[in-house]
């Protein structure tokens, strides 16, 4: 890792540990299995053992008389208010029917998690089974199954988008390519197990303790499954272990802890089991692509179709909303002319997809930067000079309506193709059992995403003590990326005092913390670093106007540098922020020295045709990949990545880097192992033995290159980096195998036994 | 209880249930001794069995070996800082010497508070017992034991306070009587014992649960006595079951508790018995009075001289504060001419005192209220018409330095006179067993006390949620007496929206509240409500320049009722306060709807001669009271009691009567039957079956009038009801004694065995 930059501030851009690394190391920081209350019972959940079947009856008399237990709940005791994110489809607990292996039937609280589940074994379920459907294209077949009823051809949802005029522009290309392209269900996998503690307040409040990505979305969502108001309702969010879009939202388990707590008049907690997120940990969304390009003998891209058959899973959870960005996102990566998509997500019987590192994006990455390298193979144009030549650039208005307000793009190609090339041995072992190949790819993404509510906002407070230390509260979620860290450091730099001077709540709790939206399209640093610039910014002023009367000046006259409030020009005449707090916070002159603000960047919503300027911040990136091919085994071995990514500035180059680290090892995970095996709609590796991720002995050597393009709206110019480090790794990998050894692997994930075919295959075609 | 009062708005002034009755009826409330946290230990503490003793050394070798026990501390543990309120004079845990019966020697902690009591028992201390000094005469006898050998005559601190020229008009008097007055030790007996539960987080930082009236005093001094700073400690606030002036502040427990977390890393809870709190909670400061008062044949009060001895006990806590309201504040009741005061405040092997309900002022009152009705008897003037001849009024300018800016003193005194001579029959059995009399008094108070920093303020959060619901923070603690409702009922009030809607956090945080002093003083209606009236204004404005956004119109047209902003002229034309907050909160709209305020009265820090302005306001009032005594064992029975307070404005009129009720009966106790007895430095009677307190069969019947003078910077035109109700109590009762069966009990309090000797002599003397 080599990370090379100027640096102009004091605190930002700085490569220092997070925060909470220490307590993180020690293993002191309190996850939410960490906690307990006083009279606590133990939650657990009986699932549907059927991917698709009728509930005839459930008997739970057993369950309830055993000694220990609680409460035994089933549909019947819980509100029968549908929630869900895009379409309301999903009830707390089952009525009727389960539509997948893993759906909630019931649920049972005992004074330890040991009775919980022996009573789980004591309810008697009835089922008559359905027969399923378990992929897109059987769920679309006339007369398939119906998931819900209700839901025709089992179609959640459908997406037509175009724009410009497709047919014309294809007309005239040179060269019109189609592939087809497929990506797998693959898991967040975070480290944390899902979970939940719900306590009914003796006020009549319900408090949550939860691990999760957005606790005021966590707090309104809850509020409408349950039927009542979301201010009537405290979340409270300890250490997150990782969340990669997978805790963005409740799921079940969130009411039905709530629903235990109600009954039993007792705190209930509920933690998966790692089994039971593989059954329902919300998986990437799958898609199948199938990508029209025409382009023209120069490598210039003129006109895009892409139809694209996504796996929606038994409930619509955000997958509607993730098929919009795979629908689209990419268009706005080159300068094509025109552009339309076809799309349509289909209801089956297994897991719900949802959110994951690229929400879509990264699907439809993994397809057209493929397809960018197939092309300029075909028609003989460097991959990387086509790139450049078809790059979106700063001041472009792309065909969505983004305007590119900073974009190191091309120098993000740049930059990691010099690289990638000049370590690479083009004649290492060309013939032999081990193939050297390299690839590129590079993306596009977005720092903030202005949908639903017209509302991309983020709120923070920021506040003195008597003794000159500062109090930030945000309520965007530290799911292990940083982001406490970094709103320490923009309030630290903002106010001129020493980082160790500044404490960010460790949890967060949506009485205390400001309304935000959470953790999610990449949006904390520059949406919610917005907020804490500017609740900064008002309470430095406050600072200064007090600290002015006492020096007998102006405000404008002083400066403040590592907790000394001075005379710009005469810096013998000074007070620390102590004193002036002192004075501030517990004198006549009191000021209170606190402030909340809330941030909207000025961008725009989408219209109904989802065209408009929606992200405060567009990001870039390119990853160059060098792999080694065992042409033996079929395996891939992912042996150098050189990465840049233009993150408008880096508020932090050491979360920078570990974000494109963790990004690396998350996409080439996908790229290269990760799969969730479905028969029959049976998942069959519901564990970490057979579900397969990178590890440390995995990790190819990385080198990270901080592009800063200082964006005009972003804090001190940041933009987003969480999602945009996993989406072009799949792709250049993809890229790389071919480089290697000719054969192209079109579907995730790229495993030896595919590469071992076709490049078989190859040898076979080729003799 | 009757309550007559005319009401002008829609939430104020009602007379309504707390709002958190029902969790404290059903006993859901969280008091500290509920709480609990994962792999919490208990903690006991070794106390000292001797008034005054030499440590020569301790042995915990076989407390530490006892399996359970995780720490066992002593003084070389604990930072040897110094704390104390007034003096520093106070170790965490005694060094070389203890100096009271209860002093703190080294604690435990274990596994369960059995272990922990019995690792006590194990721990052998060797003491090398020292004379000591149980009273203050004795104290200050030439050549007696030293409390402290830096004290010289065991004295710690003394004051000479004078105004105007006391010997001239003394010679101008037509009367001078002189007499002396003696108060008692009692207790706060609050009835949730003192506890603390202390947790260093995985930052590093010190979470600290008590039940305590200042949360933020309470971490300043914690800070002091552990040598951290303020910051770097959140101080939590649960339910509070009591204070009465005595959870003002930390006790040693506090910073003991804080160090055996610090040396076991896990939480540790203390919580005190019942016997513990009988040794070490700060009881009223007993004073020894002598008044010497100066009249005209009318009964115009001229000149007062006041000479105090009072019992600091072994530490100076409050105490010295307290004897400064001693000294001074009784001068402010009547326009006296000219007035000295000596005090002194004495060392003394026994328990400190401290604030108790009414602060010193309680103790003076017995004494000045006694002495008018001797001084009205003695020159045959009504004791009623020389009250009201001498009373302060609105206007006044007191001797002090205090601008009485409202003041119902008079028509407080005429409403109880006229009231307990209507029902009193004066023939009841004037020669018989059972004689009955009536009596009054009268007070003067305050409403917050600007002393120490030049600071006497508070600060509120006030905000809206997305549904509408309001959130109210504040630092200033409910410790039963009903601050959560006044705050409730002043947000509503101030926004316009119904009381259900307006939440105030059941639980104070230090990080989450604003700044703030805490509760005592009476200051909290005041100036915490000030705060929370200024926050809610503050907010209001915020949400009508949105709402006339949205409504087409400018804010001034607009009112809210009930929740619904409407045109004042055009009612038809509204928004819902939710809609307005949905707008203000999720959208690009966004303002927030949030506001802090720091709210200080525009009062005055007294001078070095501690004069001056330095109450928000002042408040009066006056009991009067029917007494039958029964000759024939010395048993005095409260029979009725007519109390009349000027609050200003009744906040909650339920509220003030239960103030009143409350007050009384603490009065009421001390007068009759509270009395920690000494012998020779032990106290003799450590649990309630022998210290008796009122009970509900001891009650009398009582009538409260509200008397409502507008303050003019009270919130709404409020004052302070917290102390003012029991101050008049004791006098009122004495001088009743005398009605009935015309003899002076001048100490407190007046047991059977004084009032039947006193009568018993009488009759002999007559005899």
């Amino acid at each position: 890792m080599a990370i090379k930059m100027e640096r102009r501030h004091s605190v930002l851009g700085k490569a220092l540990p997070f925060i909470d690394s220490r307590q993180k190391v020690t293993g002191k920081a309190e996850y939410l299995a960490d906690l307990s209350f006083p009279g606590m019972l133990e939650g657990k959940i009986l699932r549907s053992p059927h991917p698709h079947a009728r509930i005839k009856s459930i008997n739970v008399d057993k369950a309830v008389k055993l000694p220990g237990v609680w409460a035994v709940i089933t549909a019947r005791d819980v509100p029968a208010n549908k929630f869900g994110l895009s379409v309301p489809d999903v009830n707390i607990l089952a009525i009727d029917k389960v539509r997948y292996v893993g759906d909630e039937v019931a649920a049972v609280a005992a004074d330890t998690a040991a009775i919980a589940q022996e009573a789980i074994g004591l309810i008697e379920v009835e089922y008559e089974e359905l027969p399923g459907v378990f992929d897109t294209t059987q769920a679309m077949e006339p007369g398939a199954p119906l998931v819900h009823e209700d839901k025709k051809g089992n179609i959640a949802t459908t997406y037509h988008i175009k724009r410009g005029n497709v047919d014309e522009d294809f007309a005239s290309c040179d060269f019109i390519f189609e592939d087809e392209f497929e990506t797998s269900l693959v898991q967040p996998a975070y480290m944390e197990p899902m979970g939940c503690v719900a306590k009914y307040e003796s006020n009549g409040r319900l408090t949550i303790w939860t691990s999760i990505q957005s606790a005021f979305q966590a707090r309104s969502e809850l509020a409408k499954a349950l039927g009542i108001k979301a201010s009537d309702i405290t979340v409270n969010v300890p250490y997150v272990g990782g969340g990669f879009g997978g805790k963005i939202w409740i799921r079940n388990l969130h009411p039905i802890c709530a629903a235990l707590a109600g009954k039993t008049g007792r705190p209930v907690r509920i933690v998966l089991t790692r089994e039971e997120e593989f059954l329902t940990m919300r998986p990437r969304v799958a898609a199948k692509i199938k990508l029209k390009t025409g382009v023209m003998k120069d490598g210039t891209l003129v006109a895009k179709e892409a139809r694209i058959i996504a796996m929606n899973g038994a409930y619509s959870w955000a997958a509607p909303k993730i098929m919009l960005n795979m629908a689209m996102r990419t268009d706005c990566l080159y300068r094509y002319k025109s552009t339309q998509t076809f799309a349509a997500l289909v209801y089956t019987n297994t897991v719900p997809t949802s959110g994951f590192r690229g929400y879509g994006n990264a699907q439809m990455h993994f397809a057209v930067e493929s397809q960018m390298d197939m092309i300029a193979r075909r028609i003989g144009v460097d991959p990387v000079v086509m790139r450049l030549k078809n790059a979106v650039r700063q001041g472009d208005k792309t065909l969505h309506g983004w305007n590119v307000r900073s974009c190191g793009l091309s120098k993000c190609i740049e930059t990691v193709a010099a690289e990638i090339k000049k370590g690479h041995d083009k004649n290492y072992d060309p013939s032999g059992r081990f193939r050297r190949g390299i690839g590129i790819a590079c993306m596009n993404h977005v720092s903030g995403n202005r949908s639903g509510d017209n509302f991309d906002g983020s709120s923070a407070t920021v506040k003195f003590q008597e003794d000159g230390k500062v109090l930030v509260f945000t309520g965007e979620s530290d799911m292990g990326q940083g982001a406490k860290t970094v709103m320490a450091q923009i309030a630290a730099e903002t106010l001129g005092v020493p980082l160790k001077d500044v404490i960010v709540s460790p949890f967060i709790n949506t009485d205390v913390a400001p309304f935000c939206l959470g953790t999610y399209s990449s949006r904390v640093t520059t949406v919610g670093g917005n907020a804490v610039l500017r609740a900064s910014q008002q309470v430095k002023a406050q600072l200064l106007i007090l600290a002015a009367k006492v020096l007998d000046t102006e405000p404008n006259n002083l400066v403040i540098r590592d907790g000394v409030v001075s005379l710009i020009d005469n810096p013998e005449k000074k007070l620390t922020v102590a004193e002036v707090c002192r004075i501030g916070i517990r004198t006549r002159e009191s000021a209170g020295l606190a402030s909340t603000v809330s941030y909207d960047p000025p961008t725009e919503g989408t219209d109904a045709d989802y065209y408009g300027d929606y992200s405060s911040a567009y990001t870039y990136g390119a990853h160059g990949v060098e792999v080694e091919v065992d042409t033996l085994t079929g395996t891939v071995k992912l042996l150098r990545v050189s990465a840049a990514h233009d993150v408008g500035y880096a508020v932090n180059p050491l979360g920078v880097t570990g974000q494109i680290e963790g990004g690396i090892s998350q996409g080439a995970g996908w790229a290269l192992y990760e799969n969730l095996v479905l028969k029959d709609g049976f998942i069959q590796n519901t564990s970490l033995k057979n579900y397969v991720i990178m590890t440390i002995k995995d990790m190819p050597e990385i080198t990270c290159h901080i592009i800063e393009t200082n964006d005009p709206i972003g804090p001190y110019g940041a933009k987003g980096i969480g999602e945009p480090t996993l989406i072009p790794t799949p792709p250049a990998i993809a890229n790389a195998v071919e480089d290697a050894i000719g054969v192209r692997i079109t579907s995730l994930p790229i495993t030896p036994e595919k590469v071992y075919r076709a490049f078989n295959n190859s040898i076979k075609e080729e003799g």
